[in-house]
């Protein structure tokens, strides 16, 4: 049902927010502010720092996006970071898991070694199940470090993988 | 021999340049590009998202400097994240230890619930054993996440406490 995964297009800025600004306002999964005006999130997503993607369903409609950068500078930047998100509509289609296999392939083109998730809240647990089928491992826990919504204070995972062969 | 840490106004900017841009250049304990040039540095270092310290000696010298910001916007906003940075020629004369010290009371005073270090490079043997005397645990490990520019791929440790009472 995934068209195509392609980069990010000015265009796409007001797609891309239908997609991220519901997951943005929700404030369970990311660590970002939920009151952030569109302007200031799409200027996140679209960052100079990263790549952006978005995924397009067979009828040419954005479902979801996400971005691809170094996580860190210096001698940390053989590893990359993503973020992932998808409109609540297409959940469970599948959209998320072509996102992450692209997304590996991609960081594996750009001759990143690693990929490293550094704040999964620990109660997204679709997410975690996906990631960890991607074969990344849970390498570190945050105690307490997210407030989510309507759970209160949760740990947040740091998740990681190598980048060896290509996605089976 | 700390006269006093205090915060860092713009005219310390020469100053704080000396005590980070060895260490910037060496690239052997932060995940920053070594050839930055010293007015990224100083951005960097001085940046709006952050506070910013210098610690004086008996003669009014910088000797050291650190900065606190949150770790995370939204959700994770109650966790700061703090950088260290000591001259050389005041290395092994407590700068460290007082700087830790000074940003676990100001991060209370802040209302922060932890503090995180993000990317301890493990061969830093000497920073990591003053976080673990200051309570901070090992919550995470990130696997060859470090390109040491003469070990080689190195582990990144995150290290984590909680802040409740003030420091002894």
């Amino acid at each position: 049902m995934i068209r195509s995964i392609r980069p990010a297009r000015g265009e796409d800025a007001p797609a891309i927010w239908r997609v991220i600004g519901p997951t943005i306002r929700a404030g369970e999964t990311y660590a970002l502010d939920r009151d952030m005006t569109e302007a200031d999130a799409l200027a996140y997503w679209l960052g100079a720092d990263r790549e952006t993607f978005v995924a397009e369903d067979d009828e040419g409609r954005i479902v979801g996006s996400y971005y691809l950068r170094a996580n860190q500078a210096g001698g940390g930047a053989h590893i990359c970071n993503c973020g992932y998100m998808t409109s609540a509509e297409a959940a469970g289609r599948g959209v998320a898991r072509a996102m992450c296999a692209h997304s590996l392939d991609h960081a594996r083109e750009r001759g990143f070694r690693g990929m490293q998730f550094n704040f999964v809240v620990e109660t997204n647990v679709r997410a975690i199940r996906l990631w960890r089928s991607f074969d990344f491992e849970i390498v570190g826990r945050l105690p307490r470090a997210f407030r989510h919504p309507t759970q209160g204070f949760v740990d947040a995972l740091v998740m990681f993988r190598q980048l060896g062969a290509p996605e089976g």
